[in-house]
């Protein structure tokens, strides 16, 4: 369609900050198993570690123009997720786009396609994460579109959605819920505390969690 | 079948350390060429290394009720063999089951699915070695076995076997050539000193290894 | 055809050593966006990096033996690049080859295939990019060639062409551009540093590089 | 969640009917190159070709107790539209689903795991498309959702969509286009009669879209 | 090891033949959902169907040497399911050796690698099942083993199991429990029977498996 | 570089013509096991058959412009040959260019990308090799070159060599060895027809190729 959302109400930042605290796989299950990009999204450099508010792109393949779109509606705080109109491994994203998005206070990128100029990243600090890296040039022809929603690691991003990535993958928190996941986030990792502790000290899950009954009831049998 | 074998025969842990100072590669030499885990199987964490004896079991997909049984057939010194009965990149194990594992003195995981926490296992140093990383979370639902043979990364693993792994990937080791299999080993690392010494001086592996009549009979020919 | 081919003529190592500097996405870009080897070919160790002159082996599937051939025909600023006759993930590359390759003043190995000990080829230093890790062994049975054209990582790799390897991959430069190459490499790398200031300071893409006018030719649209 | 919707707004069959008539590369091409789902999702068996509303369901990994549910909520002209919610390649539907929903008009099902039963399917006449083909059986022990909007092949569906699937894959229409891409796609039916005609009378395409003078503003050299 | 083991102990063909009546999905449930082979493993042909008693054979990455010592093993009612030591895409199968084959009353071969020959092997009627589509070369260099335990497909086989290939896949059957799983087949599939007309008639899989109040105290709703 | 090369030099049609006949297995071997495409590349339909003359193009990725001007270019008993830049699934070619290539007597295409009217092609009888089948439309902005050497399949394709396609997959035949690998190739084929004969009898490939001798020197043992 070829059309830039300019207004788009975010999510908040401080809940962003304290879902990171509580790491990707704790979200994704405060939530319910839900959010969670597919294993294919990696961290581009090691110790990679986000949070913030989703500014949506979607790019022609081999085509970086959009971003440079993109940039312009992005804010401090954000993170950018982009995803190709068709599957491509170019790299889309480099050095001199990072510095442009740092210069404004964006956190990161999230992006089905490739990403170069790694070493730099890691340099700048700037965290990304990607299907690929990749060299690979893009050219600057066709259109896509900037804050609609968006399919990539499989999962739907809303514009404006809290966007939490760090060594075990990405995971997408719904604006409209994110209250109730922090607090199911805070819940859960205080009751991970007290798990640790009693596992920790040679408890086991067994009993801990009271599964005997229901092995046997299911049929499980020990020789 | 839903049953754990609780009485199994473990190799030497002896000799798992003695094949672990010898690495993967050297042990998959030795013993002929055999037991090394598809590439697929990588570690999560850099720099992750253990051999140890294995408890095997089997997981259904998404489900990781069966780990928890696991834990409690689990010693000192074992290490956790565990495949999906259908593929999956679930996030089958996390940083809870780390800890109970490392309380029972476990010595680490391998398994062809999802493992997450990862900077948690890291910074509890307890090695893993996984097919995928990924927060996808999973239920406690449907039952599997304990320490039946095995199929992971297209290997045979049988339980008490002895499984070596580090940055080259995860090898097994058939519990009855375990002393064979150490003698071999030992032998191809003082054989690789002496080669190691020569090539380095600058020997070529052409005459250090007396190819030249071969390949020539063979029918190479030099232009 | 089983034919080692000894004398080829050899890219200028300053031209490689100058082109390293630049970096693997600005050769790519310098040349046109020819050359880069696909994603799959990745560093076996972190900060892998190194540019050289290419001497080609074709490898039958499993077997190694044509490593052996090809040390022989490696000169100080070399980097070896093979390519297995059919897909193969065995591990045709260990240490030993790399101290071998290494007493001769090779810079490194870029492989198709499986590359094994990763701990020592980093100790030692040894740049070297592979499809996989793997420790599986391979054969020394039967011939392939040295120094003919060879695809590597989808790309044609003419013997003595340029060899430029760091973290974002391969990319391969035709001998006979090199001096062009660089030409438009250093070029590029100053307008770089141009932009990268201009953008630090936040100027933005669609302005800094005049995009505004065509975006909206081609149609884009604000809301 | 665990929802079932049971009231959702359908597309029209009649529109559905004739953009199949179209097929899925037309109509993919009338709506602005949208709604293409991946090219890992085929046809089970050849010659499989249908279209229909959409009922949308979410599956647990190795889990069909859903598809169940779903099959209540269908009916005459809906194609069943599933995925997991995490990776898997189990083989959730066969035969006996089949015949059910057969028996309530339904014209084919989309599904990104994997589907048993083949040559059944094929003998019963009842369109499939799925990313796998797989005997694997599945459990029916935990739930999902019904008619919510779900990512199938990478592409976002939402319930009473239209699903357009032929030997080229499948193709989703919003509800809500349904009119205005019917007339696209008949609009280009009947334009690509005419080059038909022109290109088999042996027009060049280079003259019949005129392109030469753009080719030659764009750069392109004859030798 | 480079041993052929002559005398190994079969299935019975009877048995073989009907659970190929049954179908490899039927079958794997009937033996509790165990024994199928990765949906890697594809029949070559549209239309290949088969059973029989399992040689197996390991077979060196791009070298089939090995198959022609195991034709010699191979009697009437045998399917020969081969795998390489390490993984390999070449075409070791081909027509000359479906001849060869057939003349023994091989009755197909199941092979974690590439074939060749694919309109010749389908003109012969010759079912085969396997990874690849290939027509690259192998030699003839080196031993593997015929009639030792073998992964293929991700499943073990032992020589003499039954092994039931259809459009579906290939599922491996136990030796040992040939008579119980034919039994439970037949079961099965009178018990499908009756589903199907039940289902056929219009009935709902959630009245005629009883689900309602499972999915209810499970916590599904209906909005 | 975005350059036409007009007057390129072309392999005979008649040998091209004898060589489809012996096949690709056969040409593939003939040639000693070189210059087949790896396996991803696939027939579209069924059936699909061809051998002919190497037109090449390059493509950008997503964009299939030059398909256009690579038409001109193709004369009576050409096969088309397209890679793109870098990899994508995009569906380059379908219905009307086919027909366009079907009027200047062309014989078909290959290509390392997607292509959709898998229906059309086949009712039309234009033969199509490719690495997908994918409906995703191309646009048509940026320009390749066209009759330059070219990486397709992993294989390296000059313009004029002949490509031989069907069922196995596709092999290129260097334009210069046209003669010598035809005559290689007739050989074999009569070669082949006595093996098959002695086969087809009964006679065992052990004895018929003399297989013993060299079985047991190399180690094989009989238990």
């Amino acid at each position: 369609m070829a059309v830039v959302r300019q207004n788009i109400e975010r999510a908040s930042l401080e809940v962003a900050d304290a879902l990171l605290e509580a790491g990707v796989a704790t979200v994704h299950e405060a939530q319910g198993r839900t959010g969670l990009m597919a294993p294919f999204i990696r961290p581009v450099w090691q110790g990679s570690r986000s949070a913030g508010t989703a500014v949506t792109v979607s790019l022609p393949p081999g085509d970086n123009w959009m971003l440079h779109v993109a940039v312009e509606q992005c804010r401090q705080g954000d993170i950018l997720v982009a995803s190709p109109t068709s599957a491509s491994d170019a790299g889309y994203f480099g050095e001199l786009l990072a510095v442009s998005l740092s210069a404004r206070g964006v956190r990161g990128i999230v992006i089905e396609a490739g990403v170069r100029d790694v070493d730099d990243l890691e340099k700048l600090g700037f965290p990304a994460w990607s299907k690929f890296i990749s060299a690979q040039g893009t050219v600057k022809s066709e259109l896509g579109d900037v804050n609609f929603p968006l399919v990539c690691g499989n999962q739907l991003v809303n514009p404006g959605d809290i966007v939490v990535a760090d060594s075990d993958g990405v995971c997408v928190v719904d604006r409209r819920r994110e209250g109730d996941v922090l607090e199911r986030a805070n819940a859960r990792l205080a009751k991970e505390d007290r798990t640790r502790d009693a596992l920790a000290s040679g408890a086991l899950g067994l009993d801990y969690y009271d599964m005997r009954a229901r092995l046997k009831e299911k049929g499980l049998k020990y020789e």
